[in-house]
């Protein structure tokens, strides 16, 4: 049986997302399709909407086959992290191909532009450290390394724009699958719709997963983003209303934030991962005198910090994890199951025994300080998005068993 | 002008508390009661009923002219390290004299006792770290030392009787002023009413205030305690219920709690004051299965462990504070003044430039770590009773001043 990966964050799974799976399977001949999805907190350093749990059905039910966990370390570091973790684990789980979505659709510019930077890689690590010390952000600093390397040399055939933010995760990808020698083949799929910045909804039915938890917020119900999501997804988030009541997003996490925050102090949160050069104190000023998220990340962001890296930090800070933990944890060092369909479970079986790292399907058999992350985090999400009242789902990790079956037969692009 | 000190909690103030101060200042012949009182977490492990300026309030309107901070690191700690910061504020603040309540209201037993421990300090040491060692807990511990060396030796006169919890502050106060060769003079008061650990109200006026505290949170109506609270703790309190809604306790603190400890895990856990020996182990899992603080502290306590000791521990979880923050703690740097009468002020006056220790009435103009720690403490505190929400009283340490006045005149014991 012939797998084929992609990487995925369903936050929530829409319209889009079905489309993607659908052409990625289709395009590379898969007899599946393997997800890596980020856990609870996501790579740019957000609490999830609803757990991994709800969104591994919402794959099982739209064309994934199998739903592997991308650790906590990954799932919320920067794109050259994040994606050497997703791909490690794509390679270890068999696949022979792997699918992302870009801007046009076509791998050969990422190649392009690869071997350009593999040409003059020295070149190019210099430039990006210059930008990053004139103060620039990391994608930005990509930008102006690649301009200053690309101009002075020879370009053959097209190179792939790295302005445009749904390019920038494929060219990691594209660049850790070289760093390990994978066999995997690369395929790109155009993206459809709205733009990974836009965040109105418009009237065909592909709409941007921030766009639709925008409009969501904005009334805190459903039916304002319906359209845009398959049926099951409309169910599950449906049932997680009714059962949790609040989704997960900065502003109703904000108190346990301010909370640790407030708690540990500076001293102690500049032990936190990512959290140096001073801004301990200012993320802890900040939340001496800031009661929403929103001003809170106003006080904070400047130039030098972008929102996305200081949520990032934020993120750490509401799970508690260190630059000391982080230390040990270069390398995914399991495949963790949260779910499969039928045919997931052949391949499985089939593959099982070869597989280069340990398969997990329940956590209490395996000892790990990622997986142990993985678990705090998840309880950290649990109790912030119950209010930490009795009734925050506190565990799931332990009690749940891999999702075993299509919830739902037959969900379609509509 | 002739000052004596007491050390307080007040949580609640009640009419046994309103006697103690006058029988303090006419036993002892003084102008001026000075009292240090903990800030918002106490010496058995818990969040104080209401917060320090509120206590501060009370103890103002019935008879205490100075109420200064006892720091968080002593205020929190096992009796001799209590008994030590509290002792040497008020020998730093000028008191002449200081007065602690106990059995049978006479300081003869407790010199006594002092006496003998001295002569066999060694033999006394070593029978506490032995019975410690066996698993007693501190208390037990101190009692059995001191049958072991008391039983061989002569008794000259009588001696107190340290398995009354009411006896075992007074002689860590005694014990504490001979260490530092204070000049104050010692006094103590027969208390009142209810023994410290009877929990039920009794039909005259004097109750003790965990009974004060049972009894309210029974009914969560203040009508219940109102026969046992002077006027103005009456007043403070329905003020306070009208603007915060929630009383300290550790049931309504546990969701915060219970977030740090899921949040931190054992690894983290492992470096907060107080904890070791693998209690970090159990303390993490006990949180992870147990919705409520009552079903956590029963799955927690132990034989090896007092529930005290255990809500020490979790007092220092909730608020930070590690074992590497309160290694350089081991003297009071400074006297906090939370608040005091026209009587207080004219006194400090007086005293202010040959105080041994700096004198803070602002916060912000003073740097120490064991006040930044009160100040986080405060915060804590704050979000905790306020559910994290948006009103939650954050920063008070920096917006409030010294409370300066008599809130109420001519309260006295009903």
């Amino acid at each position: 049986m012939k797998a084929t990966g992609i990487v995925v964050e369903y936050n929530p799974l829409h319209n889009g997302h079905v489309y993607h799976a659908q052409q990625a399977k289709a395009a590379t001949n898969a007899d599946l399709i393997i997800a890596v999805m980020s856990g609870n907190f996501l790579q740019r350093g957000e609490p999830a909407f609803v757990d991994k749990w709800a969104r591994t059905r919402m794959a099982l039910a739209s064309g994934v086959d199998i739903v592997f966990e991308l650790p906590y370390r990954f799932a919320t570091a920067h794109a050259p992290v994040f994606a050497h973790g997703a791909i490690r684990l794509l390679d270890a789980a068999g696949c022979t191909a792997y699918c992302f979505g870009s801007e046009d659709g076509n791998v050969e510019p990422f190649q392009n532009t690869l071997n350009l930077l593999d040409k003059t890689s020295d070149e190019y690590n210099q430039e990006v450290k210059n930008a990053m010390q004139d103060g620039l952000s990391y994608p930005m600093a990509l930008n102006r390394a690649y301009d200053a390397v690309s101009s002075g040399s020879e370009k053959s055939g097209r190179h792939v724009d790295l302005s445009k933010p749904n390019n920038i995760l494929g060219f990691h990808y594209m660049q850790a699958a070289n760093a390990i020698s994978s066999s995997m083949i690369p395929t790109t799929i155009k993206r459809l719709g709205a733009g990974y910045h836009e965040e109105t909804l418009d009237v065909n039915r592909v709409a941007s997963a921030t766009g639709i938890r925008k409009s969501f917020f904005s009334t805190e119900k459903l039916d304002e983003i319906i359209n845009f999501i398959p049926e099951t997804t409309k169910v599950i988030l449906t049932e997680w209303q009714r059962e949790r009541i609040n989704f997960g997003n900065w502003e109703s996490f904000y108190p346990f934030l301010r909370f640790c925050i407030l708690r540990d102090g500076p001293v102690r949160l500049a032990t936190i991962a990512d959290l140096s050069e001073g801004i301990e104190n200012l993320i802890y000023r900040a939340a001496q005198t800031n009661d929403t998220f929103q001003s809170f990340m106003e006080s904070t962001k400047s130039k030098r910090y972008t929102w996305t890296r200081i949520q990032r930090m934020l993120t750490h800070i509401l799970t508690g994890f260190t630059t000391e933990m982080r230390s040990g944890m270069d390398e995914p060092a399991y495949l963790r199951l949260l779910g499969m369909t039928d045919k997931g479970r052949s391949y499985l079986s089939s593959i099982k025994k070869d597989l280069p790292l340990p398969l997990i399907s329940k956590v209490a058999s395996f000892s790990d300080p990622s997986l142990d992350m993985d678990i705090r985090a998840s309880d950290s999400y649990a109790l912030a998005i119950g209010k930490g009242s009795k009734n925050a789902k506190i565990g799931l990790d332990y009690t749940l068993s891999p999702i075993m079956n299509n919830y739902f037969s037959g969900n379609s692009l509509k």
